[in-house]
């Protein structure tokens, strides 16, 4: 495989038609459904849970790098980060959770959330698209109401210690 | 390949014998050189570049998870990383930047920032372990004077910004 056309590449990063503008917003798209709306960010849940726990942290404004970002923006995504990997740690305790900022796809500002269990083998690379696992409609249902509403509770609990 | 036993795990997680709190402030340890200490981390050169540029920003202190970080480690931490990144931005001048905590074999926080560049194939998944390239003493002296320089160059211009 081959990345975009240097024109394309240069399009997509300043925003230009860019399907993750217009997609991470959606209840539905054709790869994931919407979790939730963070303060910087849309939570999505892959289709694909090939890798059972997956999630990504989608920036609601284009931007391409970390440091395209403003410190309050920089803060508030990775505050939206740590808490949906909380609640991810609270439902699967995974021996470690995997953070990974890739975008060679698509530059658009997202993070993938991988759960590492015990059962893995922690030296094989990543490959979340090696194969297709697709879920039950009741079951993608279930798996977005649990990761919402653990959310939701560690944003409750986070403002009853800090109001 | 298996995780670590359950109890060193454990055992690694609360930072006991941790072998990433000793060696990441070393000048040089077995796999890497320290390029510069900064807010909240170490920013280290792999000795293996295989992937050229390879980065690690190691937090300074012992954490396994981002949400274990209080609200200003999480800022300082992600802006040492973004300092980082913008410098391989200006030195390879990549297609994208890949950023990646992982630790799978110690949990200790640090985030892998890997260059892909135009002539990679970006669907291959990740292996920055898959073949060992060791360059010259020359070659490293060079990379981390380059990177720190940079680090350096980029730290004063934010400073007369912001000052």
């Amino acid at each position: 495989m081959q990345w975009k056309s240097p024109a394309r590449w240069e399009e997509l990063k300043k925003g230009i038609n860019c399907p993750m503008c217009l997609d991470f917003p959606l209840p539905e798209n054709p790869f994931s459904f919407l979790v939730i709306e963070l303060q910087q960010s849309f939570v999505r849940l892959p289709k694909n849970q090939y890798y059972r726990g997956w999630t990504i942290v989608g920036l609601k404004k284009h931007a391409n790098e970390l440091f395209d970002l403003s410190d309050r923006q920089l803060l508030e995504y990775w505050q939206d980060v740590s808490l949906v990997a909380q609640a991810l740690d609270q439902i699967y305790s995974p021996a470690k959770i995997d953070y990974c900022i890739f975008g060679h796809h698509c530059p658009h500002l997202h993070c993938h959330l991988f759960i590492q269990s015990y059962q893995s083998d922690p030296s094989v690379p990543l490959k979340p698209d090696e194969k297709e696992v697709i879920l039950t409609t009741d079951e993608y249902v279930s798996m977005i109401s649990l990761l919402r509403s653990s959310i939701t509770n560690l944003q409750n609990a986070k403002k009853a210690k800090y109001p």
